[in-house]
């Protein structure tokens, strides 16, 4: 553990017969605390005053004492506010919460199709805390608009001319190119081009499912995924996930003992909402346990490219030995949301995936598809990504930081490692659903929990977006969500 | 009957005591074996030199009772080959054909996905007789590629921006204006935008229909229709369409009355393959059986703007009095195919639609779209599509004509009163398959007929398009297959 190393680290500077001095004391006291979790993630600890009370310590020793456990990275100070026990991952996503409840099949009929939310996502007139596209203020959309239109220029019989299934040749073969960096080595023959990922999952999903089967999704998970389960009619079973750990694969595996699951969707790269990132061993089991079942594993990758430490995570398709992983992707969260390109490598499904593309709508339209893959060629794709995890990641961190400063002491708020979400979990009493609408009468777009959960969970819970650049408008919007959180929790408002 | 009012025109000229002269008598005996069937519709009647025989009379006799046949138009002489009865509408189609079989329910789930065809189609290296989209060469390639060029410098951000569904606001007040044409009155509100009509029939299907349900189609009908029915894991049940009845809805109404109908699909506008138009009293009545049973109607209009006589036929849709009516159409036949723009009006199947488009691809890319809309607000559709319907009628005929000539004297070839199609019933020996192969190997592409109905008939009839422009290249595909055809009907090709 990063903080045992610590802590004898810190010993070792003491002279062994020596009694430590009253602040390491202290500090070693209140970190066995927090470790026992007797104060836990974004909680507030006792103030300096009040401490030096209770531990009949100076001032000045509980503040050398605080300093050295906000050095350990245990504690953070806020202005004005006082000290606070560090989120770490484990913290945003406690998991007994997920595990208190039965895991099982639920239909997904009455999931509710929360329109308004989509399209005051792409409102201007709404702060834009909610949607799942970066804004365009982040993207090279000149550079686009002038390959594009280069391309229709010096080939105008090209867009208009059909491109049946699988599409663009072009950019299957960028994406051949780009598998290595996913662990994969995905020939062009591999991909079917889509449009998004969005459709991908539902090609996938299509092909390997009927009507009424059961398919197996992480808790929390993206409303999307539900979605496209309650409109293919499907139930989901959930199972909890929460970082670092991700989908809880012993009771993956029950289930699949259990009963006939036809499909699991993950999303292992900096799941929508909690940005986290299945660990290595947790791939491997659960790559193995879908090829004994044999059940079709669809894994959705669109986040991917946006990791903020490290290098780009392979793909659960990596671990692919039988054909059975399909693997979703897209360049809807990184170039050109609205271009609506995406992509399946299906395995072995693949054959008879492309009559059912062909049927459903015949083909792409080649000219965005084009344009990305003109882009992958030579538009300094790399360079882009670069910095936009750099952009995310800063933008992420103020929205953490902004957030926490105005919620409820209780509020918990993910540390992702990826992507452009928070997850915060609010105290019990707020009704997340309830917020969602007083919110929209704001024009404040946020995403309530329930929506991450065929199981009617979370609903304490939001999905923060933080795909638009810091501005004051959205640290306005975030001071406003404090206020309606206070305001629901002192009950001025009404319940709906 | 026009034939009648040009025998009565005929003897008004005739003194009335006289005995009409010989040459007269032979052309109404003549005519009236036409007329009772005894020569069909593009049969050879007998030789000048052996009708004289058969009827004791001189060779000049014969002359001119042909060629006052011909002046009523009901044969055409065909130089080195003879006299022909003329094609009628209703002579393509004979109707005992399609009523001998018993019409039931079948699964479609051993449908040909052909995928060979769809590739064939795109592929420069074939003549292209087999496509279902107008080539480039005919449509405003250059037009189209500035205005979408100028749309994206002008608003860089728009084409990177989301558009969710419904879509394209622009294109939607365009086409509720075109409505009115239709005999339509519908709002921006009543539309969805979805990639082509293809994706429109898809959502329709899906959302009005589950696994396991059965769909009423008409026979022939077009290929893509029995494709999504097949991937929806839909069963079909075939009700025999005819120019110039079209579909027999004596038989539709028994269907209808015996088993649970999960929907109906009808292409009432020259439809493909067979280029008719379902008579407005039969329009009435489909639209009452529907709504009396409660079938959701699948309206697929994408041929409407291709007459060929008189103006814009009006849609399905506008007999639609309980919003039962599925209104689907595109822009794929007309102006962009590659650009996959088409539209549903789904009256009161709307609501529950636009989550379904949002689970299967979020909504369309917003350029294509806004490209459209402005060709349609600024680019001269109407006179665009005036040289298009022209071109059509002309690249038909030629067609028409080129295929008589060379195929064999049994061959029946219809009369398409708008689109680009024709549909051709070979001798009965003719294997369709067999030929769409042979023509395969020699990089010709046709439709063979069985991909146009759900009860593996129409094996001896073939779909020829007349989508390009007539060049010698298409002359020579004519020719081959010409060749192909006689080759297996004298057997010198080996059955697969």
């Amino acid at each position: 553990m990063p903080g045992e190393a610590r802590q004898s680290c810190y010993a070792s500077y003491m002279p062994s017969a020596a009694p430590a001095p009253l602040y390491l004391t202290l500090a070693d006291k209140i970190e066995a605390l927090i470790r026992a979790s007797a104060f836990r993630g974004g909680e507030r600890i006792p103030s300096v005053r009040t401490m030096g009370r209770q531990q009949s310590v100076s001032i000045a020793t509980v503040l050398q004492a605080y300093r050295i456990l906000e050095d350990r990275h245990l504690i953070e100070s806020r202005p004005k506010s006082g000290y606070f026990v560090q989120l770490r991952p484990a913290d945003a996503q406690p998991t007994d919460l997920y595990q208190r409840r039965r895991i099982q099949s639920r239909s997904l009929a009455k999931f509710p199709p929360l329109m308004s939310l989509v399209h005051d996502v792409v409102d201007p007139g709404f702060i834009p805390l909610g949607g799942a596209h970066p804004s365009a203020a982040l993207l090279p959309t000149r550079k686009l608009a002038s390959l594009m239109a280069s391309i229709a220029r010096l080939h105008p019989q090209d867009p208009v001319t059909c491109d049946p299934a699988p599409g663009c040749a072009r950019l299957r073969t960028e994406l051949s190119r780009r598998s290595l960096d996913w662990g994969c080595h995905l020939t062009p023959d591999d991909f079917l081009i889509t449009n998004g990922a969005t459709e991908a999952l539902f090609l996938a999903l299509s092909a390997v499912t009927r009507h009424g089967d059961t398919v197996m999704v992480e808790s929390p998970t993206h409303y999307g995924i539900l979605n496209a389960l309650s409109q293919l009619h499907l139930n989901a079973v959930a199972i909890p996930s929460s970082p670092p750990q991700g989908m809880d694969l012993d009771a993956a595996a029950k289930v699949l003992a259990r009963e006939k699951i036809a499909a699991i969707v993950v999303v292992p790269n900096f799941n929508n909402p909690l940005g986290g990132r299945l660990p290595d061993s947790a791939r491997q089991r659960l790559a193995t346990l879908a090829a004994m079942k044999d059940v079709p594993l669809i894994e959705d990758d669109v986040y991917g490219d946006l990791y903020f430490e490290g290098t780009r995570p392979s793909c659960l398709k990596s671990l692919d030995r039988t054909g059975n992983i399909l693997l979703c992707g897209s360049f809807s969260k990184t170039l050109a949301p609205g271009y609506r390109v995406g992509y399946l490598a299906a395995g072995r499904h693949h054959d008879r995936i492309i009559p059912l593309k062909t049927a459903l709508n015949y083909g792409n339209p080649p000219l965005p598809a084009l344009t990305i893959a003109e882009f992958l060629r030579t538009g300094g794709y790399e360079h882009h990504l670069a910095k936009l995890r750099r952009t995310f990641h800063t933008q992420i961190q103020q929205t953490r930081a902004a957030l926490l400063e105005v919620l409820p002491d209780k509020t918990r708020v993910s540390q992702p490692q990826g992507g452009f979400f928070l997850w915060l979990q609010l105290p019990a009493s707020v009704d997340a659903m309830q917020l969602f609408h007083d919110a929209r009468r704001s024009q404040l777009n946020i995403a309530p929990g329930h929506l991450f959960s065929p199981d009617a969970e979370f609903n304490n819970h939001l999905r923060i977006s933080c795909t638009h650049p810091w501005t004051d408008r959205i640290a306005h919007g975030i001071k406003h969500l404090g206020k309606l959180v206070a305001q629901q929790m002192r009950g001025t408002f009404s319940k709906k």
